[in-house]
């Protein structure tokens, strides 16, 4: 191994962020209530939001339109603009969020700084994704900041280009074994995931991989001992 | 002058953009006419848009979001959830509209390739504008695609760092004086205004312009005997 760049997925790695969005989905549900079961809701929404994941892309804005949208749905249209402010102000409220650290990336983090160019690789929405960035007091520690529109074998080639390494001089650390792990694998990079404790359901694979370029690790502190 | 990366604008510089605003913005008006008179409603959704801009940032979405919160705001939360589809619907349209190249563009950037690198250096949504510049058919003239939260001068630095160049070796093309312009002029790069004939009122400004690194042209083409 001779790695150059240790790059970091952002959301769920470095700080909290699927917990918000469950959270959200479940006050959600809870102003539909009236319409529909909890189960039935959920399944509408994630339905919704992947059919407009083409069009939206990632992040809370969309998401806010998709809970819209599934309420006017769920309801056969006579849902009250009372709720739509709600869901409004639901997202509004995910944008602002504090940000919250996960356990151990500051030390990981200033332990790594030095050795290696340190890079956070995301997808999602740019300008709340730097908002994020800026919030969580980590950005002093990193040589570059990567907004993707989707995290696929083409925009990992283009960022290893952009940073002017081969393929597996780049180790990437993610929750996500679909967006962090898997199209690194494919361009001859290294990846480690660090599972979080939950995932979106869209994020999930069946797969198992098997890949000597390939390292799972409990928590992000055991990177440490793996580079 | 040693001019050695043209960056392009693309909203309204390359391809039409704001008239697809304004026409949204007219049945916008059309559909909530019984609660405000055009003037009064075209003034809150402007202020609504600005209050959400730092939060939201510049693209579609946001803009789909502003227009529903405006539409309950004027009909003191008694619009139809059909209206609040129409919006909806009518923010799916503009993201779905094609693209439709200003004149000139392609053949200003047939002349300038092999000459200088060329680049898109643009503001909103990534997703959104990573999209159009594929339906554009552009995309294979550029060297590199910049999407940026804010087009602001700490932006631009950032820009001619990661493009190994001095700040006088950059020209960049827009129609915004106050996002292609002047933060270009601000970091010692040189800017050419090539104005549009609709400016989204929160891009106008009111200074003149005095600078010898910046000329104004009326068309894009014009570019060409500048340079």
């Amino acid at each position: 191994m001779n790695i150059k760049v240790v790059a970091f997925d952002a959301d769920d790695t470095l700080w909290v962020n699927e917990p918000y969005f469950r959270q959200s989905e479940e006050r959600f549900c809870a102003l539909l209530g009236e319409y529909a079961s909890l189960h039935e809701l959920e399944r509408e929404l994630l339905k919704i939001e992947i059919d407009n994941l083409a069009l939206y892309g990632y992040g809370i804005k969309g998401f806010m339109l998709s809970m819209i949208e599934t309420a006017m749905k769920v309801s056969g249209n006579t849902v009250s603009t009372e709720v739509i402010g709600q869901i409004i102000d639901l997202g509004k409220q995910m944008l602002n969020q504090p940000i919250e650290l996960l356990e151990g990336v500051e030390h990981v983090l200033e332990q790594l700084k030095g050795k290696y160019r340190l890079v956070v690789a995301t997808k999602g929405d740019l300008l709340d994704q730097e908002r994020k960035l800026r919030k969580s007091g980590l950005i002093h520690h990193f040589h570059h900041i990567e907004v993707m529109s989707e995290k696929d074998d083409a925009n990992y080639l283009k960022l290893i280009k952009h940073l002017d390494i081969k393929p597996d001089e780049l180790l990437m650390i993610g929750n996500s074994l679909k967006s962090d792990v898997l199209p690194v694998l494919n361009i001859g990079g290294y990846a480690v995931h660090v599972p979080y404790h939950i995932t979106w359901a869209h994020e999930q694979i069946e797969d198992k991989i098997d890949n000597e370029r390939f390292k799972s690790a409990e928590s992000i502190t055991e990177v440490l001992e793996l580079l």
